[in-house]
């Protein structure tokens, strides 16, 4: 993202990876135009330290309320990021807004995996059909060809927990059924969207972020979120076609499905 | 299957897949005690044929009202399965319904993808937590050690169109955006079932049945109901805690997420 003047949405950006991912894009050279910093209640008091941040840099930042289980909520900030973006587009829509319970199979209920379901899946969906007019516009806007997330993309944060491979190493310690399955599904739904979405340009991925020591991720995590979006930032930075359908860690390793 | 005396559960099986295994499993030299046909509608015009199936076999198959969108007709159903099973349990249950729409992420409604979700995710999730009891009641009482699907097991039918790995090759011909995203979140709920009760040898396994020509299939399809039914009882056969969270095909060929 380094080359061009681009504009990034950002959902859950109020705590954790998201807030820290918003810290860092815009302390750093690259070259932003507009941050639109994206989160259920921007007024409220969870939202204080996303707004500390956002004064400090009126130009670039954007506090924009979107609730991604509404599908209401997702059109207003369409309109409201629309008007900021202008013929430009958007260039790069980070879907991390999240939830995790940790229940197994004999605890889970129906409600819980509806939720979850809503929340880390039908959310992304609806935000990435509702953005894709200006995504559409910012990959037409860039003049150059191939694919980058300076240009046109779409980033999902997963999780190796939504690796079925995986689970072996990782169901004892949290079982998580109903973030598990949003996971696979947000997988099979990004991988869709790049093999249906390639011949516009537009760029599709899943991230791992790593083990991070968030709300999410518990303080016995591997990693904290510095170390997590310093990764991911350049990971995305280093993207290009070859990429699109790709689920990669926060080093750049893939991961299995 | 073929040992003992099994009792076996099917869902959607009043046509296609269902039907066809109904019919095997009925004629074949197994020793069925019992076989549920569940069905949304048995009294309706679509169950017809297996009516006719039932009324051939009366001491063996029972049909049965189940809709996978219900959680109240699945507890009923249970009730009545428990009834008949009595403590040897349930020995195998093969979720079959799904429902299928052709739609690309562009077509797609919210609509349309929580449908599908509730019949291919939820659907198969309730299924599973409501009849544990009676799996649990049926890996006791086999008194072998192992896993099996005379013993205690849940088959899920999935597809290859579930299957990350497989997108590129299939995505132009049948996108089926909510299709594959309910598929790979069944995989992985099947995953995550295989994990948490291996313990209590019950297996947990998804299948592909292949290109089937079926009504969900259509008629260009490659292989009959017939073929792609005696595939996947022997591999069901066939099957030992090996293949507890696997991905097979109806010819037992292991299909990569």
């Amino acid at each position: 993202m380094a080359a061009q003047s681009v504009s990034v949405l950002i959902t859950g950006a109020n705590r954790g990876l998201g807030l820290e991912m918003v810290k860092q894009m815009v302390e750093a050279p690259r070259q932003l135009r507009k941050l639109f910093a994206c989160c259920r209640d921007p007024e409220g008091p969870r939202a204080e330290a996303l707004q500390t941040l956002a004064k400090k840099h009126p130009n670039i930042i954007s506090v924009v309320r979107l609730d991604a289980d509404d599908l209401c909520s997702i059109k207003q900030c369409v309109q409201q990021v629309g008007l900021l973006v202008g013929t430009g587009g958007l260039n790069l829509l980070i879907n991390n807004a999240a939830i995790l319970f940790r229940s197994n199979l004999l605890e889970i209920s129906p409600e819980e995996m509806q939720k979850t379901f809503n929340t880390n899946v039908m959310g992304p969906m609806n935000i990435i059909k509702e953005f894709l007019p200006h995504l559409r516009a910012a990959a037409k806007a860039s003049g150059t060809p191939g694919m980058s997330t300076s240009k046109s993309a779409v980033i999902n944060i997963s999780s190796t927990l939504g690796s079925m491979q995986y689970i072996h190493q990782s169901y004892d310690f949290i079982p998580g059924v109903s973030y598990r399955v949003s996971k696979a599904a947000l997988n099979m739904l990004t991988a869709c969207a790049a093999e249906e979405l390639r011949k516009e340009e537009i760029l599709f991925s899943v991230l791992h972020p790593g083990w991070v020591r968030t709300e999410l991720g518990g303080e016995n995590a591997d990693i904290d979120a510095q170390e997590s979006v310093l990764g991911m930032l350049d990971v995305m930075a280093s993207m290009t076609e070859k990429q699109s359908g790709a689920f990669l860690d926060y080093k750049g390793k893939p991961v299995p499905w």
